[in-house]
């Protein structure tokens, strides 16, 4: 048996199945303190058995190279109660025998979708997540990356859309950054009301995608993925992804002939499961 | 006996000595038609023994992932005679015992700089060269990261500076693009006299540097390298890398707590030898 568990800010997903991230039980419950939370993670797995691999999807940022003093820990967050919390360590303890992997939420959405999902068969694939703020997770050569620090997709820089010049963007440090241009509060703050409330001839949309087809860019320059996965709540918006490639097309000016067959950048195919099937696959990393 | 091989847009370096990247012995000279190239590369070598391992470090865009169609060849390149060209088939049929490793010439200095150079010991490296182009080579997690395409950093959409609303740029396919906007061939353009003639006190250097210092935060934003190097022709005007550090500093605005302690950018510790030294390290992978 092997296990997997979600980890996300408001909820956590608890499931058990196979190595290869097909679910065959799970139970999804509001994320509360990390005693709590736990807990019932762990009397749920106990009650079925004793896994073999625990694979965990962590809300960021959470260290997770194997040998730094960080590993397997939720690090600085504005989640009360949950800066320093030594989430490895909590399950190892419950679970002795079990061999246990950590991954931020992002990382373990881009591995599933690369296994199961929309990028299936790929080996080099992003996956962007558009909700309150914006994230990624990166798949180079079949492994994640990490990087030194804990890369911040959401704070990339990105050039200003033409009609764009006078917003401030919401991010507190960065006047130019992806998540303070495009996430979903910067959507309600430059238009006055939610994305979800906003009609897609709205121009909030061609001006979304914009963004979201410049963050786009600058992986082509720097990790070239195969394909690239955009999901989360604003993301659902009809069309979206297409509207993303057509600027995707027009801006790469021909330079990246893969954009040229269209269909570069895709929805989700496993939607809310992505993070849990990663996290089973990640079990028995 | 391991042999380095380094081909260079206008000269070749070939070398033997160990799997450590230390070079026993080297010979430069320019480089011609690939059979002449090669063709004296093969001698020198054959003439010192059979080297059990070769790593060839090469100008781009070049197949460096095993299995695909394009493994081991010269692309799509401007230069007469050596689009297509079968470099690894070329070694392996002169030396058939030999293992054969290639990459890109980038991605060699990136390795060299991080086992021997000024990023020792670190496993997250950028390596920057700014010269007639601007290319990256990055080590992520003691990999080197390839893509699905060919990552072209140069190509990198950035913002404009303040200062630089009118100047066209150099590429012939993107209006903001590092490359087009920062090259060597860029600031001869935009200031009407080549980098090297131009003062420390002049403009150019401190929108070089800040342009640079934009590459390198989106370099931040998505594998975070624990140091960059930035080395070529143009960064070696004097004080450019604490140029770079201090407006990486001031517009990452606490963001980056690694940027604060200063030294983030740094030269290259090998300088010419970079390149050398990644193909005799990569004559053992």
């Amino acid at each position: 048996m092997h296990a997997g568990i979600e980890l996300g800010g408001t909820k956590t997903v608890v499931a058990i199945g196979k190595a290869d991230g097909t679910v065959t039980e799970e139970w999804r419950y509001p994320t509360t303190t990390p005693e709590e939370t736990f807990g019932r993670a762990t009397q749920w797995l106990k009650e079925r058995g004793q896994p073999a691999g625990i694979g965990i999807a962590a809300f960021g940022p959470v260290g997770v190279v194997r040998g730094r003093e960080t590993y397997g820990k939720i690090l600085a967050t504005p989640k009360a109660g949950w800066a320093g919390i030594p989430m490895v360590e909590h399950f190892q303890a419950a679970f002795p025998a079990a061999s246990i992997t950590i991954e931020t939420d992002v990382n373990a959405a881009a591995l599933g979708e690369a296994r199961l999902g929309a990028a299936r068969g790929l080996d080099d694939v992003a996956y962007i997540t558009i909700g309150t703020g914006i994230g990624a997770g990166i798949l180079s050569g079949g492994r994640l990356i990490h990087g030194a620090l804990h890369p911040e997709f959401g704070h990339l820089k990105v050039l200003r859309h033409p009609d764009d010049k006078d917003f401030k963007g919401v991010c507190p440090f960065h006047a130019d950054c992806l998540e303070g241009l495009a996430s979903g509060p910067a959507i309600a703050a430059r238009w006055g009301a939610p994305a979800s409330e906003l009609p897609l001839s709205h121009p909030a949309w061609e001006m979304e995608a914009w963004y979201l087809a410049h963050g786009v860019l600058s992986l082509l320059a720097i990790v070239s993925p195969a394909r690239v996965i955009i999901g989360g709540g604003v993301s659902q918006a009809q069309g979206f992804h297409d509207r993303v490639n057509a600027i995707l097309v027009a801006t790469a000016a021909g330079y990246f002939p893969v954009l040229e067959e269209g269909g570069y950048v895709v929805p989700p195919a496993l939607e809310q499961q992505a993070g849990i099937c990663g996290a089973l696959l990640l079990s028995a990393c």
